[in-house]
């Protein structure tokens, strides 16, 4: 039985000096021990047409062998008009297709999202978890990584220069790599006590 | 044709010091001319049960005839985990009821909330947002007011003190009132042109 | 002042033998008087980029000339993993940008959707309508116009053959029909009372 | 280490005739060995306050103790207006505070919900997954138990009188406990392969 978790991770944004692709970067030089993050550019996978799903393009073959390789998934979304981008979503919809052959089934997954604004991508987030339920992924609850005033936590070069944003990307991959191994029968869990379970709600009936 | 526009207004929170509850007070005095906001609390709407809905506590036939006098809404939410809290959920479902005999149908609405935190209320205004289409409540899209950091917007008093804050509520009580004279058929419109459509989307597919 | 209403429509699959396509041509037969719809492929949108933008594909360029010739929008939607499809979030995404230069902004709008299944696109047209929102547009709220069971309402050369569907999407035109011309202030009023307003809500707090 | 697993079961409906109390009776009928539902009644629950959350009603304090004594929670919900209703929304805010003292956080959770229409409570259910996350619960992804049709499916005395639901209600349970199982380090897997993670999207890109 092995312990070492392969994480495959996606951004929704192709322009180059996006944000979310540099959150993505930052958290594969995060990763705690034991653990690794693969990255997939989605830049060339064409628009899903189900007409094509039993010749599918190679870069979407290519997509669902690189997610089954994997244990887990990080999905680092922006937030267009209060969802995830179309970029995003088709990769999702191909890498499920056809029918009875979908590479995401099982698999633990962790979200995160970065924008200018101060509300950050809280909505795409939320689009994004109820389309996992469908793909029937098991999406990490905390911490949120909601990364917001991008433009101030990134210097220019694209890199993470926010401590306490790392400290949260390290939390949510630490939490990741627990949770894969308490739900992967494959993996053998290597902490007594989980820290996934350990949180108390982000977001009770606060005061408000 | 009249063209005064009278509001009602609720907020979801029941606790004496609610910042829902500041905001929709500061709100009563930020209206514009030929309008007016009426006060509705909810302490003593009793939980929903459906067979009582023939034989509504006081409470509810009161909210409905303040609801039916009333040609807009103005509903001012807080968010308990992610959603709109259970006192606001009850009192949109007992005032909608017995079928047929719904005192929300076809009215204007717009909505706002406030919290401590810094994402604010957007989860809860967007569950609520669904909710109030199954309600046939036309919903004012622009502006969103999403109070965050309410412990500083509002004085030890429960005033609103936040320029800023003030300025986006009267921007979206001027759209709430254009908008009701625009679809509500009983009230002739004064303005040759409506800022509602005005807008653009505050959260386009922004560099991310 | 004009009262014909021209209606832009669109469907998110690509597939030839869609039911989502099918359900868009029937409907372009069931608009009524004084309104036409003008139907848009979204075949050659190729994924956005932000990065390119400012310099968009022609297919783009075409897009937003045909959604700002028309007065509404109706989006035919079939639902992928419990959300709309990639492509058709694609497609939104290109033509609400550059920012300050969306061609959503301020329209009316209709949704409908076919599946296979029973519970149809009721979840897709739920995301739908909350990124209708960020774009401005004014969604109608009824009818719901889910067309379940798609296999036994199309014959085999796609054509709606269903009389309880057809009288639906009748309904949803004529509603979507009227609630522009109220919204839309270059466009005349020629109904004096609005169906859009009369209905009742379609899910209330019913027995269950 | 004990591997017989406890399930907390509530109902979102309040009236006698519910059909959600019902279905929560028949799959108290159909838990697999070495598993129990515990029903706990809301009625009794009034509206959240924040002003007493520190001394919350006697009906509260139960509701948590029960709550904690469970390893898992069965929810089912009616659908009202789209949403949860207000009672059962009241009841998740309740037991989530004071802060720091959520009695849900950690636990494994299944849903399923019945009504007299069609598309069943497939939106209440989103709506609710939702909430769950904030909760910090682990809610299951498959089966979806979406009873549409209620008045055919049970008798005059509310017994599940359909088959194939009831076979659904056994799976969706089979798999409750096999997660609950896998999740909570105080219980003892019994089970070699989980049947959670063997499914297939139940709403893939399907032909549509």
């Amino acid at each position: 039985m092995k312990s070492h978790v392969r994480i495959l991770g996606n951004a929704g944004s192709l322009r180059r000096g996006s944000y979310n692709q540099a959150a993505l970067r930052a958290a594969k030089l995060l990763v705690p021990e034991n653990s690794e993050i693969d990255l997939f550019q989605l830049d060339d996978i064409p628009m899903f047409n189900e007409d094509d799903e039993k010749r599918p393009p190679s870069s979407v073959v290519e997509l669902k062998k690189r997610i089954r390789r994997a244990d887990a998934l990080l999905i680092v979304t922006p937030e267009y008009n209060y969802s995830i981008p179309g970029v995003l979503k088709n990769a999702l919809d191909w890498a499920c297709r056809p029918h009875g052959d979908s590479a995401w089934s099982g698999k633990a997954a962790a979200i995160m999202g970065a924008s200018l604004g101060a509300i950050g991508t809280a909505r795409a987030q939320y689009h994004l978890r109820q389309i996992l339920v469908a793909l029937n992924l098991f999406t990490l609850n905390q911490p949120e990584v909601v990364i917001a005033d991008a433009a101030h936590r990134f210097d220019e070069n694209g890199n993470l220069i926010h401590e306490p944003t790392k400290q949260l990307i390290r939390e949510l991959l630490k939490n990741l790599v627990d949770w894969t191994r308490r739900i992967s029968p494959a993996l053998e869990s290597t902490s007594a006590s989980s820290t996934a379970t350990a949180g108390h709600p982000l977001s009770g009936a606060a005061p408000a």
